[in-house]
């Protein structure tokens, strides 16, 4: 395996950050199930609008649910404030032995930040968004375009991803998924992942000389 | 307009009524949920399960969330036994003004039952169902091939549907869509219905000669 491609939200960085700063989980699980939400039906209907707009769209949605009294742009601004998972610090002692990419529905202009903040960025070789093909996960159009990025066949890479979803989209597409299951939930949709570990230092361990 | 196509779970029948008879109301909403989950993704994938299989899987999902003593088959059966919203009746007002169908994600063998049960059937010109495409909405192949299946331009046909992501898809399609927003729902994903109603007492009046 010589590439390691990760998901960012729920899998590097935590959501839920953002309910535990507005101390309110509910209208956080909300918005970002409405995201998601939005992302695969504008996919499904071969649309296409920003992860920034669909973030937005979403937020409002979330609001007329839930009144938070806090304005839009601030809110927004927490999605490039989002903390890191405190094991992700572990992926550098990867460094070397895999390549590792950012492959997320996020733009990138919402992402780089993100990885920049918190000393992240230079883990990975790149960064791709879903923004390349204009269409989200689990499309196979994101997971096979990426392959094609990097230069290299399915067989040599393997996503990691906390959500089933995307782990169900790699493996759709001919590319190894490795679940990272932080809250070992229960499988869905008949998803069988090439791997699980519970923590990065799981994943970590894998890849041990 | 010569056609009204309805969608059947939440448009003509209500889905909490399942919730009513089991006096769990969460359960049912991460079940329908769940349900609807899964078909967007595994649209987006290319691939195809039956409702009845989908609707298995996500009920397996919500069991392992909630404990609910029930058997899985006697729940399954529980969408055959559906409750029509009670203005579903009034659609009798337009037989002989439009012809009407059924479009829905539901298996034939989930919906036909369904429209009997209430003495229903008779209503409708025929039941297109997302198995003829194996695709499920808002995907554009279920509103075209509904299309091609009456043999209509889709400037003579209005799906009706309570359901925001069935009437962007229709829309999406070039079909014209009424929005039968029961519950007086904020608009999702910039959606614009051709009409809006709140009732099927408010869509019979569309069609007053």
């Amino acid at each position: 395996m010589r590439v390691l491609a990760f998901d960012v939200y729920g899998t590097l960085f935590d959501v839920n950050s953002i309910g535990r700063r507005l101390g309110d989980m509910g209208f956080v699980e909300l918005w970002r199930r409405k995201q998601l939400e939005y992302t695969w039906l504008l996919t499904i209907m071969g649309k296409w609008m920003s992860f920034r707009e669909v973030t937005r769209m979403a937020l409002e949605y979330a609001l007329t649910q839930y009144r938070i009294d806090k304005p839009v742009d601030e809110l927004m601004r927490y999605w490039e404030e989002l903390e890191p998972f405190s094991d992700v610090y572990l992926l550098r002692g990867l460094v070397g032995r895999v390549r590792m990419y950012v492959l997320t529905n996020g733009d990138e202009g919402m992402v780089k930040p993100l990885l920049s903040r918190w000393g992240l960025a230079d883990l990975f070789n790149g960064v791709f968004t879903a923004e390349r093909v204009r269409a989200y996960k689990p499309s196979p159009a994101i997971y096979r375009t990426f392959l094609d990025f990097i230069g290299e066949p399915g067989s040599e890479v393997c996503l990691v991803s906390s959500n089933y979803f995307d782990v169900a989209g790699a493996k759709n597409a001919g590319v190894c998924a490795i679940h990272l299951n932080r809250r070992g939930s229960p499988p869905e949709l008949g998803v069988v992942a090439d791997a699980e570990v519970r923590s990065i230092e799981g994943l970590v361990s894998l890849f041990k000389p």
